[in-house]
């Protein structure tokens, strides 16, 4: 069940616009972005492709480019796509408290793992995201299972 | 309990040797190693002060210094502290099966949660990593709070 707290559309459409950018440079089309106390503080999407970086998942390359913070109490963390294991358990271990999900039909993710934790999650199921992901998928079918350590 | 599973005394040192790097460095003094099918493919340490980068933890630094792989069926990764959540996480999700750990009395780490998911997880309780950590905690505790999320 969804998580009530409130969002923001405009952080989830720059997070579907990240996800678009990775998708024209032929990387994994996941975007993120990350809010402080309702300001964004930080954009990103996944690199493996583009920077043949494995752990740049979307949600780990938008907290990575937001930078050092000393806390992320107040902080809401939007990502087109159910976050894996590796983005759930970062968002567990920093303490961020809130996520908006994109979509979780392609990825189902780690989102009972997350709530179990403390974690108040929405799913919003937005088709953009779904057809991004789906368009992806259907291309390059080893990259996505390599993104997710599937052999 | 630990798992039973071989491992190389050369390949921890290395992890040792990364970790003391980082110390050096004025950086978190965690290190690793990680080998697939016995060969070492890659080193790295916590990067967090010297980069300004929150996800660069001992293991993920080494896993992202390795680049792309295929799978990391055959892997094993050393660090010289106990993962967190975020490096847990990602263990699980890619699939390492295998993870070596100097320590787990500075900080517990997520070891449960890995062997819940199946990785096979020996605790070697070095000393030469505890003298790292206590040293660091020590003398710089915010830093090392801000490195596993505590406000």
């Amino acid at each position: 069940m969804n998580s009530t707290f409130s969002w923001n559309e405009g952080s989830l459409d720059a997070a579907i616009d990240q996800g678009a950018k990775g998708l024209s440079e032929g990387g994994v089309p996941v975007g993120s972005a990350l809010e402080i106390a309702g300001v964004l503080v930080g954009l990103g999407h996944n690199r493996r492709v583009q920077d043949g970086d494995p752990i740049a998942h979307g949600e780990m390359s938008c907290i990575r480019n937001a930078g050092r913070q000393r806390s992320y109490r107040f902080a809401t963390l939007y990502t087109t796509l159910a976050p894996c294991a590796m983005c759930a358990g970062t968002i567990v271990q920093f303490g961020i408290p809130r996520v908006v999900v994109g979509e979780d039909e392609t990825f189902p993710g780690e989102i009972q793992f997350m709530r179990d934790r403390g974690v108040l999650v929405t799913v919003v199921d937005d088709p953009r995201c779904k057809n991004l992901m789906r368009a992806f998928q259907r291309e390059y079918p080893d990259v996505w299972a390599e993104d997710i350590g599937e052999s």
